[in-house]
């Protein structure tokens, strides 16, 4: 095998893509709560994976109607693309991806008991660690923390982590210890992984309630949860991050927002009006001694958070990058340099084509830097990848 | 008086502020629910008004310790900006706003009882009427319907507003008839203001459950329901629209978007990725006969969706703009004549400095337009006035 030498200029990293490695399906396999795999009667060779608490009416609907199982679908198809590393490599081939940032695919561990969280947790990094180690230069990963854990736990997985060669962060739902990533309990760890320079990759999985899909939601599929309530729980979670001071804590803490940060690009102005408005938090702020300036949201966008590219359209990358150069507070600049391309792979394949084929998914995302940035140009090829070589120290092949 | 004359090419119009009447404020004063207004033994001459959800615990405890009223502050302050119209003539000269189309705060008439509910929308749309009446040419009104009396005096009430001289549309919340936008219910309402030419004016009220904003949520004042709160609600209201067929029923509808879209710009690309990659959606598509080709949500954006420009950020504004061009799919052009200014009043009064004096919260918006098209430049004057002029018919002094 070859020596590791430094990727080339254009090479396309994808930061955004994820597995269940093998045990982990297993798993699934045998739960009987979401998140879980069941195969039904009337299609046995296609086993479904269902994630969300928008699909157990129709997981509920199906398994109590076995005979009608073939027309009731909940979940999604649980494809070898989850799994099986030859289809991820095939996938990167076909998309000609020189590198991928692997991760766990939602929920991670959120659902495992504190006795069950750490053993799960690093059986998981050592699967990505060999998978990456097979293929040397081509695939990194984000680790997988056990947050329902004891944190002498948390703390251990992350010193393991911190040693393993191809992991360059973690990645993190929204529920952290169970009240959220503003819980000041969840500093000591925040503080570990920006001692280890390991970045966060924030990831949704919970949505948003869905009472708030109204009573015709089912009709939609899974698109007001996935389309709305990701992007959503994402912005909500990096918000309270936010209110909370974390970052001005941990000024060295490094995170990256999945779906291009959810909505903060676009909220992140009204977000700084409602501050700078609040009665509430402006007598406090008067109260406070020493006076110092606040750091807005822009500076943090500029600093301290990273989005992906995974916004489908060309308007989400123009607003990703401007929000990212600090937005008209932060004098511009710089914005160029925080986004990374991702793919979102297994998720969202091509319905009614080819699965080994070429993605449309990939394709949108892919197009979208290319309409905003100028297909070719050495923003582009940042976006697409010299970014992500860089922030996660990537070596290719 | 004078007669009315075209208003001038770089007047600002306001589309997006607020009003209560003097008689509304009665009605709020006299409630034991929220919305309602209440003094404190602790400052008698300082009502407060209390509209969110997200405040009730701060206002029972208020009720529960009187002696300590002067610390536990629920609500904002009910200044005359919300019903005085000298007050609102005031801030329109401060502001240099030439005409302002105003509009019933929510939570509009949403909690009234279907025998309360005609008889105050009739009361409150006569009250702007006779405003706009006193100040021929610098004022227009959106009306309030009584969308929880029966549909025959809801199809009464928009009769009457079309025989309104200053009357443009309707306000309208998210709850519909009590299920949302997207219920077949309103389909009759929703054609009946096309035909009558009244633009609906989308304002959100309700937010998102206080469960999502997790245990620490009070030591973020109302930053959290204000500014990520109300626009997804926005988005989630539209997108159901929109998956519901809405617009695609009654191509004519014409409808505004408070706060520009919510997050609907950012958004439009995942949304139209999720639907052209749902399994559900997928299939029901396919058993269609005829096999009609999909209008996209870029299409509507850029044919019966307007957005205000109260996003504080230049940011934002690129991003409302582009969207409102059709984003990457729609060919572009038309974007900028989509977009209307607005300032929100009287929500977000400056803190610490003289109400009487410039409102940050509206300089905020107004240089947002200016860094995004350029101060000055026809773009921007058509997003500060032009536009409103041309889609609302506005006639100026």
């Amino acid at each position: 095998m070859s020596q590791p030498s430094p990727p080339k200029a254009a090479a396309v990293v994808d930061i955004h893509t994820h597995m269940y490695p093998p045990s982990y399906v297993s798993m699934l396999r045998s739960r009987t709560e979401i998140p879980l795999v069941r195969t039904f009667p009337a299609s046995p060779e296609d086993p479904r994976l269902i994630l969300l608490s928008s699909e157990v009416p129709l997981l509920l609907e199906a398994e109590s109607n076995p005979a009608r199982s073939n027309q009731i679908i909940p979940g999604r198809p649980l494809t070898r693309h989850y799994s099986s590393l030859a289809q991820k490599i095939h996938f990167m081939d076909t998309h000609k991806i020189a590198i991928s940032v692997l991760s766990l695919a939602n929920p991670w561990l959120d659902f495992l008991s504190p006795a069950e969280a750490p053993l799960v947790a690093k059986e998981t990094n050592t699967s990505f660690s060999d998978m990456c180690a097979s293929h040397p230069g081509r695939l990194y990963f984000f680790g997988t923390l056990p947050l329902t854990a004891p944190t002498s736990e948390i703390q251990s997985c992350i010193d393991n982590l911190s040693r393993t060669p191809y992991c360059r962060g973690v990645i993190l739902g929204t529920s952290g210890l169970g009240s959220g990533l503003d819980d000041p309990n969840l500093l000591p760890i925040f503080s570990a992984l920006a001692e280890k320079n390991l970045t966060i990759f924030l990831h949704p999985h919970y949505g948003l309630p869905n009472q708030v899909y109204g009573p015709r939601q089912a009709e939609y599929g899974h698109v007001l949860p996935l389309a709305l309530g990701f992007p959503m729980e994402t912005t909500i979670a990096v918000t309270r991050m936010f209110l909370a001071g974390v970052f001005d804590s941990i000024p060295t803490l490094q995170i990256i927002l999945a779906h291009s940060g959810g909505t903060l690009p676009f909220l992140a102005g009204r977000i700084e009006s409602c501050i700078a408005h609040d009665g509430h938090l402006f007598s406090r702020q008067q109260q406070k001694t020493g006076g110092e300036k606040r750091r807005t949201l822009w500076e943090v966008l500029n600093t301290q958070i990273y989005l992906d590219a995974v916004v489908y359209s060309d308007v989400g990358v123009q607003a990703a990058v401007a929000a990212s150069s600090g937005g008209e507070r932060g004098g511009g600049g710089g914005g160029l340099e925080r986004l990374m391309f991702g793919t979102d792979h297994p998720f969202f394949p091509p319905l009614g084509t080819d699965e080994q084929g070429e993605w449309e998914s990939v394709s949108l995302n892919a197009q979208a830097v290319g309409r905003a940035l100028g297909e070719g140009t050495e923003a582009a090829e940042k976006v697409m990848g010299g970014n992500a070589i860089r922030v996660l120290r990537l070596v290719g092949e």
